[in-house]
């Protein structure tokens, strides 16, 4: 069993300006750390988490043994992120449905719950909000900034909005933004449940249902592109889900693959919300930080102070190891430290949460030259 | 523009068995002819269709000069099956919504809209009823069975279940089964259709509406597979849809991808019945000729006489070339005469249908053969 971890919450009253106009204001920020803060604050790691995960980390919850949380096998201590030796903090972003202020909360000064009418908020947006909590929490610089998938986008956009408050970007199976095809999922996925009925525009909470239809097709159209091929016909191919026999139906549940993904559907659907799907979902079509810059990646990334760490997948179709190179390349063209692990897993967008040997190596020699870093404050602030 | 073709349709009194058990009697097959038999009877092609097409298959109606076949750039006079030469014959399958015996028909015993009471129907069957048409045309024996995609299915099963009724087997971007991501993206485009309220359990025309919700997305998931990653980003990359500028909206199309997927799963859904789409979807997953074999392909092959073409495309990743190789391979190792041609094109699963001069070139090459062949009745069925 894990160590146990404790959530806590913190809010803040001053308007934080949004990338789509506007602000949000009176939010609350649920996190959690793991760890200690050293005395020259020079340990902490901020781990940013994508669409369907929390502040929730690592750990496990008192009295709840199966509550690890979703990087609980990279985080910990003595795992490749040493909570003995750093001090980590995990955020749950606003807009989420797992703590911080989301679409289920209401509006400050209406009362009414947001919705449909929770702002739209960006990747940008996000690291601002975390920027702000780690003020609070007295943390001026991170020793890194770590993150998979959308996370993997947040911890490259700290290394462009506050590159001085960072030593290590560490982007883990992402991308510097999405291909058409990327957001063409989304968008099915989106329309899905906006057309349920029972969405009703993203004000369905005051009409006491959910749009569970759509949510679950979302769910199982992301469960298809996280898993490989190979590893889908290796865990279920084309077996049958009872007996030996065809039923010759067209809505009974005949292949084991079919079976997962109803099932998956229906739990995801029994907790996550709409809103925030269309949100999360929103935030990773619009992150593209070389779009101010004529679609010119390196210009981009050339205010990157940042040493960093990139990882891909071989068999990860969603977030291809082209993309992460994309991303390396222009890293190197500005010069800055760049290390790359193209790791051959077979398991497809979802590896970054699995255990493999050589992925958990590379983070841990990673992050174990962080620790023994001599840091001077600034030193490669150049 | 392209020659007139007519429509025909012929009445079945007697029940055809199906492979799910039972029968349908008393139906009517839709199709079409291009070109004229011969003497000898030894020029007939028979072509069968993929999901969203019918035995429209060259030609256009007349005073409809938009109207061209679905595969109107492969078959017609001088095109790479050339109607000069051969007696084409464009057949639609039962359960379609395109003009023969369909879910949208009353059943002959009780006069009541089949709707999801349609039989289950699979691609033997549909090859079958195939057989029965040919029985009335006076075509003994085909010079080919031609199909892509689902239509390649047709024709492989063709090579199993009357070997000796036909020259040749051309399969274009097929398989030999659904895999399990195949079988997982139509799971979901089924679910989305059946869990849409307007479904009414498949009878939704008694209540004079239609899943449109459903149909939509069904589509739209269709369209992301059908095309290749390299095309879509090519076509439609980022771009957004008005402007320059982003809107910051969850609900709005926001980038040309979504407004191209929503114009294509709007205009389907207007015209495509929602328990076709489930029952061609179901023929797809069952089909499978090496179950029967314990899932061995090569012992599966072995009743084929037919010589083969087999085609498919580099980006196809619905239906990728390694899937084609596998029955190249099964069919050599029965010492079947086989030609395989891989087509290195950008356009996904969708390349089939298009014009591509290498894919043409080597149709035409093949037609031509098959036309110039000495052809003693049943010489190759040795």
């Amino acid at each position: 069993m894990s160590f146990i971890a404790t959530p806590q919450s913190m809010h803040f009253d001053e308007p934080l300006p949004l990338q789509g106009g506007g602000s949000i204001h009176d939010y609350d920020l649920a996190f959690e750390t793991y760890g200690q803060l050293n005395a020259d604050k020079s340990n902490a790691v901020l781990v940013c988490h994508a669409l369907n995960a929390s502040h929730h980390v690592a750990g496990v919850y008192e009295g709840q043994p199966k509550s690890e949380g979703w990087w609980d096998n990279m985080i910990g201590p003595g795992k490749p992120v040493d909570t003995n030796r750093f001090f980590v903090i995990g955020v749950n972003n606003l807009g989420s449905c797992f703590g911080s202020t989301g679409p289920m909360h209401p509006h400050p000064d209406t009362g009414r719950i947001y919705g449909a009418d929770f702002p739209v908020v960006t990747v940008e947006d996000w690291v601002d909000a975390q920027a702000r909590l780690l003020d609070r929490l007295g943390v001026a610089r991170l020793a890194a900034v770590l993150g998979g998938s959308l996370g993997g986008m947040q911890a490259l956009s700290w290394s462009l909005r506050h590159p001085q408050r960072m030593r290590h970007a560490v982007v883990v199976a992402s991308a510097p933004n999405l291909n058409a095809e990327n957001i063409a999922f989304n968008e099915v996925a989106r329309r899905a449940i906006v057309t349920d009925p029972d969405f009703h525009g993203g004000h369905f909470y005051e009409h006491g249902v959910v749009p569970a239809r759509g949510l679950r097709i979302a769910r199982m159209i992301g469960h298809i592109t996280y898993l490989s091929d190979d590893v889908m016909n290796q865990k279920f191919g084309r077996q049958l889900r009872e007996g030996l026999d065809l039923k010759y139906s067209t809505q009974d549940v005949e292949f084991q693959i079919e079976s997962y993904l109803r099932y998956q559907g229906e739990k995801f659907s029994s907790y996550f919300d709409a809103n925030t799907y269309l949100l999360i979902t929103r935030a990773l079509d619009y992150f593209d930080p070389a779009r101010a810059h004529g679609g010119d990646l390196t210009e981009a990334l050339s205010v990157a102070r940042a040493r960093f760490l990139l990882v891909s997948f071989t068999t990860d179709w969603r977030f291809a190891p082209a993309r992460s190179r994309e991303i390396v390349k222009s890293l190197l063209e500005n010069n800055r430290d760049v290390s790359y692990a193209e790791i051959d897993a077979p398991h497809g967008h979802d590896a970054f949460l699995l255990d493999d040997a050589r992925y958990m190596n590379v983070m841990r020699s990673y992050f174990d030259g962080i620790a023994e870093e001599d840091q001077p404050a600034g030193k490669e602030a150049a």
